[in-house]
């Protein structure tokens, strides 16, 4: 949802209040009047309906993935997602990384008091409509309310489970001296739409958040017998720390061909007047994988053919070293990326 | 933790930054110092040091329970507990609830930039100590840091699984005419306290949260094969509201004994003080089983042998009906139980 929509009409029961009260975090009378009328409808699934303290669910596998994330977006709203699109496709992806089938989902909300009432409805269908594209359920959650000044409109944890289907271990350990690392897509486009869209900017080509989620193209990858050393998506702090972190980790070093990795021009020009490196820019919808070189191809070929996935390519390769990510840059220059010591922007996930 | 312990000495490296910055939050090298520092140390087990998207972890079972919570209490520390212990207790104990075996948490923190580091490194070693007196693990998290202004120190969200190990299915839906209805312990020790602790009142005799996990007793419970229909601890709300919810969905009355509701002395004096129903007052480590009547007697037996759990007692039974839930009052009368709209106290877990 790129614009503001129509005003969303609110279920009956919820119209004497506009907005947010206490009263709907104490877990009585309105409480449940927005479990039923806003979170049901939006997430309907048979483990929902329980209301009990917890869903439970039969388990196929013998190895299960587990993540979280809390959702502290501002804006809440912003080309191409919202808050609601972020809290379910980030922690499926976090899923996909550890390479898991994601198939549950929880959902816990902290309100302000006075959040539009039309705010909660827009991000709950949004999160019913993400968890549908991504094949998976909401199945259990939580609604607290906190005092007018205590919050920012509305903070969302999402945690998950998966079925991890990868038949070998999948993460920075596993990474290799030769490995060729190939990211999904081109980077930026997430951290820049945030800063854009709170500091009131518009660029002459629109830009828009890349959330969404990836399993598809990484469980395909896994199907098809892929041999994946390690995945990481791209978030907060984009492709040069997810690099710096498996290197460390790793114990190898990463050389980065920074030519190669993939920027829209119109978020290379939005970064330059924003005053940012799009290496650091957070990313919601794209992910790098360390594979042996001889996989980098089928690996594309997976990636040329996911919904999303815009120029997917080789990036770089691992070398033996000490755990340092260096990036030759496009005059063959060669520098090292180091941490940030914080992020170039905060409140962007 | 009652009282103001000695100030906790800051690990080295944090100790820059005797209070939380928006840096802390940004996914780069001061996040990773709060995670190597603070979280590692507290939570120590081998899943959260694969510092990878997520845990992953083997599985024994079919059946698994899944369950979030959030916890937004002011303020952050009381007598008897703390945002800590609560977050972990009140997680553990929904698993519980659901006939399942706690196995692993996640952790995801919503701090306001300036909470005193001290304050979270307290916060964690709470988390820790909660943890391993419930035999469960921390293997997974998030951290998010939000500007001054937007938060109110610290917001924690925990989410569990749990592997299931009742046979037989546990919820409203179970609940049968006849059924006897036994409470594990005292209530309206948390919510006093907290609201208490909150307007700055003390009494004679001191009153202390009840936090507690209670799955040691379910668990006990299960293993000796007590047949239970449902469960449910009595958090937001109050027993009034568990009882009034659980005869909804079951479809059968509840006539519940209020001679027979064991409560404190001193926490039937503070309620009057601050003009609040013990029945509605939350609690965190408490809860009720619906049981056959034949197995009143062993649930009992169980309960008087757990640790924490003061004054079990039968407090009502179920009977044909169509949902609604009566008090017989000390002197004989009856009344109908109602959900409030809101809650007696807001902010309370």
């Amino acid at each position: 949802m790129t614009d503001r929509e129509p005003a969303i009409v609110c279920p009956a029961p919820l119209r004497d209040y506009p907005h947010i009260v206490m009263a709907h975090g104490g877990g009585g009378a309105l409480t449940r009047d927005l479990i039923t009328n806003i979170f049901e409808p939006a997430f309907h699934n048979r483990y929902l309906s329980q209301m009990h303290d917890g869903a439970t669910f039969r388990v196929t596998t013998d190895q299960m993935a587990f993540t979280t994330d809390n959702y502290v977006v501002s804006p809440l709203f912003f080309p191409g997602g919202d808050i609601g699109t972020l809290a379910v496709c980030g922690t499926v992806n976090d899923l996909a990384m550890c390479g898991a089938r994601p198939l549950y989902l929880s959902a816990g909300f902290v309100i302000e008091e006075g959040l539009p009432m039309e705010t909660l409805i827009r991000t709950a269908q949004s999160m019913g409509e993400a968890a549908a594209r991504a094949n998976v359920q909401i199945v259990t959650g939580d609604i607290k309310v906190v005092d007018r000044g205590k919050g920012d409109g509305l903070y969302i944890n999402t945690s998950g489970v998966g079925a991890v289907i990868s038949h070998a271990p999948i993460g920075p350990d596993q990474v290799r001296p030769g490995d060729a690392i190939v990211i999904s897509g081109d980077i930026g486009r997430h951290g820049v739409t945030v800063l854009a869209e709170r500091e009131g900017l518009s660029f002459e080509s629109a830009v828009e958040s890349d959330v969404q989620p990836v399993a598809d193209p990484v469980l395909t990858m896994l199907e098809e017998g892929i041999a994946l050393h390690c995945l990481r998506d791209l978030t907060r702090g984009g492709l040069a720390t997810a690099l710096i972190e498996i290197a460390e980790q790793a114990g190898h070093d990463v050389e980065m061909d920074e030519m190669a990795v993939p920027v829209a021009e119109t978020v290379r020009g939005a970064s330059e007047i924003l005053g940012l490196d799009p290496l650091y820019i957070a990313n919601e919808g794209c992910f790098v994988a360390f594979v042996p070189e001889r996989e980098a191809a089928a690996v594309l070929n997976v990636l040329n053919r996911a919904d999303g996935c815009f120029a997917p390519s080789v990036i770089g390769r691992v070398a033996a070293g000490s755990g340092q990510v260096s990036a030759v840059s496009p005059i063959g220059g060669r520098r090292a990326l180091d941490l940030l010591s914080g992020e170039q922007m905060p409140r962007i996930c």
